[in-house]
């Protein structure tokens, strides 16, 4: 039986994927100054793979992947002044005002009066901080856990915190790599809640589309009922 | 009576401090092969401390607060292969071998015989979780809290979760503006330790030297006997 209920951040409670890849945008503008490539994104996202190890994730290694990625497709060519811009794109993307997605705040509430919840996001500890503090949902969550990688052991050792089995926590989010792959794993539950984009290092995920632990939502609205069917699967 | 000390993690079990300064320099002489300047190292400081409140602490931030800075005093005249070298820089700081100060490991092991211990480390999520794994010390900690600010909010934070009071705790670090004056205000304890180099910004605080709730060792080896000490006054 349900115990504890998880939520995403990024893409899941508040607007994300959004800002990084109009950054993204933005950069395959300025280098189109220099070069006509037509796999541009393609070099920008092996760069960040590549960098995560060093850097983790969030905007802060996303702005220094695409100084690195510039300064290489250009040979170098590129301007100060343009790598300027490049800081700036990433500066935006720390600075953006957090915007709460459609129905969320009431599908956190509808399920906080169930569910001791608690807030699981990845990325840069200072950014997802100030998200979180602006998001003015921090009071609904009994706890914040920012996290540098969502992967089994992270949401074992949330879940050892919280002295629960797998088996008694659900997740939502957006992300099937990130939020349910995971928790499926450990034979937890989870309520996936697509977004209308997906950074392509999150589409990489293992699930099938008829998981048993897993609902798929079309909004917001749905999440609680959601929870309460994966509720009932898990006490039979 | 103590009941929890933490431990401050970068230049107070790690070295740390004098990759950020090695890198200060290389930055001052790339920069110095286009303009020549005494206030390099000014210059850096105030645009780190302005992007603090976007990038908070830690190598990444310094690396965009360098490229930043650079591009400003050379007037956007510096080569985007210099810049190359500037990311290159901070990724250096993000892998530099983690090596333990004198005597810590001893110095720890013996504190935690008599203590549950925290440990208490402010930067980059990523970067500190990896110095916290490579140094081996890891087990000795009941808890890792890496926070983004060592305020007395954070302070109370961590406290809470304990179901602690301030003056049952003490802080054993290098700074006295992260480690040690926040924890004081609050009517804990700290015990300082100085590092042979301080980044400017963690200079300033408003602590006088005869502080009675704070003393200052000269070695790690004397840390156990301090706040053998501290634990005496605490309880009169």
């Amino acid at each position: 039986m349900l115990q504890l209920i998880g939520f995403d951040g990024d893409d899941t409670l508040w607007r994300s994927e959004d800002y990084f890849r109009q950054a993204n945008t933005d950069f395959a503008a300025i280098v189109g100054r220099y070069v006509d490539l037509d796999d541009v994104h393609e070099r920008m996202l092996a760069t960040e793979q590549r960098n995560l190890e060093l850097f983790g994730y969030g905007a802060k290694g996303m702005t220094l992947s695409m100084v690195e990625t510039a300064i290489a497709i250009t040979e170098a060519r590129i301007s100060a002044a343009d790598i300027h811009a490049l800081v700036e794109l990433g500066k935006r993307v720390l600075q953006h005002p957090v915007e709460l997605l459609p129905g969320i705040r009431a599908a956190v509430e509808a399920v906080a009066e169930h569910y001791p919840l608690v807030l699981i996001t990845k990325g840069d500890l200072f950014h997802q901080e100030r998200k979180v503090a602006q998001s003015g949902l921090a009071d609904l969550f009994g706890r914040i856990e920012i996290v540098s990688e969502k992967d089994p052991a992270t949401y074992r050792r949330v879940l050892d915190e919280f002295a629960l089995q797998p088996a008694q926590f659900a997740m939502v989010g957006n992300s099937l790599r990130s939020d349910i792959e995971p928790v499926l794993r450990l034979g937890g539950w989870g309520v996936h809640l697509p977004y209308h984009v997906t950074w392509a290092h999150e589409q990489e995920h293992g699930l099938a589309a008829d998981e048993p632990h897993m609902i798929t939502v079309r909004a917001a609205a749905d999440i609680p009922a959601a929870l309460a069917q994966l509720h009932q699967r898990a006490l039979t």
